[in-house]
Order: structure tokens, then C-alpha cells, then sequence
């Protein structure tokens, strides 16, 4: 058969596999992060009640992650935010995530850091509708990340905890280094970055990012 | 003589020649901009009254720029900032140069361009003590660049609007693409960029960046 006729056999077969088409490609969805608090039981009884039950008002690209319709004010020495978001489920610990400009508004330095690496990190206090909790570590700026599967990893190249740069394209493009590869079979594909990272590079929630290296 | 006391003969002259030892690096030194206001004298007349003068609080890097005491309140359909820094001396032009996060809040969508670029750029309302400028033009998202002196450029080995990548060191570095070059006899050394670039970064006022192509 000619050449043509032996492409759409092929292109037929491809079909027939079931074959994702999206996965073919090395672009990578982007998730956009504002400040927002993971709280642990016992805090979350302080600050609205015992045995107080969070409110999913919206399911999170990650399994099982919500937002909830509950927020906080965080205050440090310097200032305070009010209506800071409250993502389920609860966690073993609290943890606030905040922006860099938010560290200069509060007052505090919080590192970058992966998440649930609280060792030395300052803390915050959390005010909500039925009490307080003066935390004496628990604040960060989130370190970049990329959530994937074990499959995506293979696909590729790179191994859970190995830390890549990612390339932007377009006129406030560039890269930036240090993502961490976050790969085990609970995680859907997904590039984190902080609203002033986004910001900086003209990312927006339908953006995609790809790794170069 | 032996290797030191040729070495010291050596540093003596250099010390003697009067060399510029920081020049001998390729360090770039940062200047970060938070929204602020530069504004026309027929605008500033309206905002504050017939003639007035603005009020200068603080020379920055660059020659015969400075910020004022006086501040606008900036609205646009979704919102208002309030205590907008306006920086002297006046221009032929209004321009309004705001964040990314400023544009969700205000609700307009201000393009990423070089200063005094304003066709086709969206208007913002400017509230004043003594009256109001509504705006058909002028808000802009500035595009990073480096101002630097002809030689400057020379030793670098760029051009006056050549647009070029720079490098950030450190966990959240990385580099931004489209640094625009802007070279001239008055400029000082020093690569502009908005908070969010910044913070992104986590680049301070003390920063430095390299140029890498």
C-alpha cells in the first residue's frame, strides 16, 4: 500500500490503543498558590470550636485537597492579613504558607521551604471566630514543586525529590531552578508556584510550564 | 624578589592606578519598583492645584529622579489602591506603572512594556486631593531592563536596546528573559524590575544579578 494509506493504518491502530494523545507532549499544567493555612485538629478546635468540621467549598486538583469556606487573620510583630484560606483536610501539623510580601506586611522571615519541613521556621498568630493559637514555628514560602505520578516521572526523566528547572515562555518568560519533583501514585500532574512567582513570569491557571533540565 | 614581595609590588601599583576593583566584575545591582505614578504638570495641576510643585522626599539610583511625598488613590472597575507613590520630576506623560496583582485588583489588564510606550494601553482613574484625572491611557506593566552608561554597555558587550537573559543565583533563582538594555550618558548601573520579579526570586535591594547572554 502507499504511504499514505500505511499512515492512516497506523493512525488507526494508535486510536485503537486508547493512546492519550495530551501525554505526548512534555507541557505541564500550572497550579497557582495564594497564601493559605493547613491546620491540625487540635488547632482547628481552638480557633472555631471542639470538634469543629472544615467546609469543602471546592475539590483541589490534588486527590482528597480542598478548599475550605473557612479563613483566618494571621498576624505577626509588624501587621496583619485578614481572610486567609483554609485548605483540607486537616494535617498533623499547622502550617501557614505566605508570600514573600507577606513576610515584609507580617514582619517575619519565613523561609522557603518544601512543605511539612517546619524544623526553625518563625511562627504566627492565627485568629479565627472562637479563639486563638500563638504558633511558635509552622510559617513558610513554599518551595516550587511539580506533583506527578510515578508514570509521569518515568515519562519524564526524573525521580521523586530531584530538583529540576523549568522553562517559561513569552515575554516576561525565563526559568526558574530549584523545582522539586514530587512523584508517588496519589498525585496528579501539576506544577506549584506562589501567586508572585505566576506573576512574574505571566503565568495564569491555564498556563503550562515544560522542564529543561 | 620573592613571589610575596612581588605580589605586593603588584597590588601597590594596582592601588596606585586607582583601579575601580568592583567595575571588574560583571555584578549588576538591583533596584526594586513598587507601583508608583509619574505625572504630566497639566495632570498634576488637577490633582493637586493650578502649579504645584512636587515635593521631593528621596533621590534615587538613577540622576534627577526622585520620589515625592505625594501620593494618588488609583481606581479602575473592580478596585482602588490607595497611597500610589508619585515620582519626580514630571514627564511629558502620565504613566502608571503597577504589578501584576494590582491589575486582578483593579481589573484592568495592563500589558508588560518599556516606559512611555502607551499606545493602546488601558486608563485608570487618578484621585487626588484637589480633583480626578480620568485616564484613557497610561497604565503599564514596566518591562525589566538595565540602565547603564555607554561604557558600561562597552564593558558588558551590549547594545542600547539589545534585549538580553539575566541570572539569579540561589534556591529560588533562576533568570528572566527580555532584559531590555538601556544605555545613555546619564544613566547609572542598575537592573530595574517590578516586587514580584523580586520576590520571586527572593532578590532584595543588596542583590546583584549577571548578565549570561
Amino acid at each position: 500500500m502507499g504511504k499514505y494509506d500505511a499512515l492512516a493504518a497506523l493512525l488507526l491502530e494508535a486510536i485503537k490503543e486508547g493512546g492519550d494523545f495530551r501525554k505526548d507532549t512534555n507541557a505541564i499544567p500550572v497550579g497557582i498558590s495564594n497564601r493559605h493555612i493547613h491546620l491540625s485538629q487540635a488547632d482547628l478546635d481552638t480557633l472555631f470550636g471542639a470538634g469543629y468540621q472544615l467546609t469543602n467549598t471546592k475539590d483541589l486538583s490534588q486527590p482528597k485537597q480542598y478548599a475550605c469556606k473557612e479563613t483566618l487573620t494571621i498576624a505577626g510583630p509588624k501587621g496583619a492579613i485578614e481572610k486567609v484560606r483554609i485548605l483540607g483536610p486537616v494535617r498533623n501539623e499547622t502550617q501557614i504558607e505566605i508570600l514573600q510580601a507577606d513576610c515584609f506586611k507580617l514582619g517575619i522571615k519565613a523561609p522557603v521551604r518544601m512543605s511539612a519541613d517546619l524544623t526553625g521556621t518563625p511562627g504566627l498568630t492565627l485568629i479565627g471566630p472562637q479563639g486563638s493559637v500563638i504558633l511558635t514555628k509552622g510559617a513558610i514560602i513554599a518551595q516550587r514543586h511539580i506533583h506527578m505520578t510515578l508514570e509521569d516521572a518515568a515519562r519524564l526523566g526524573v525521580t521523586d525529590g530531584q530538583q529540576v528547572t523549568i522553562q517559561v515562555d513569552g515575554l516576561r518568560g525565563g526559568t526558574y531552578s530549584h523545582v522539586a519533583i514530587r512523584a508517588n501514585n496519589t498525585s496528579a500532574l501539576e506544577c506549584h508556584i506562589d501567586t508572585e512567582e505566576a506573576n512574574a513570569m505571566n503565568l495564569s491557571a491555564n498556563s503550562t510550564i515544560t522542564i529543561v533540565k
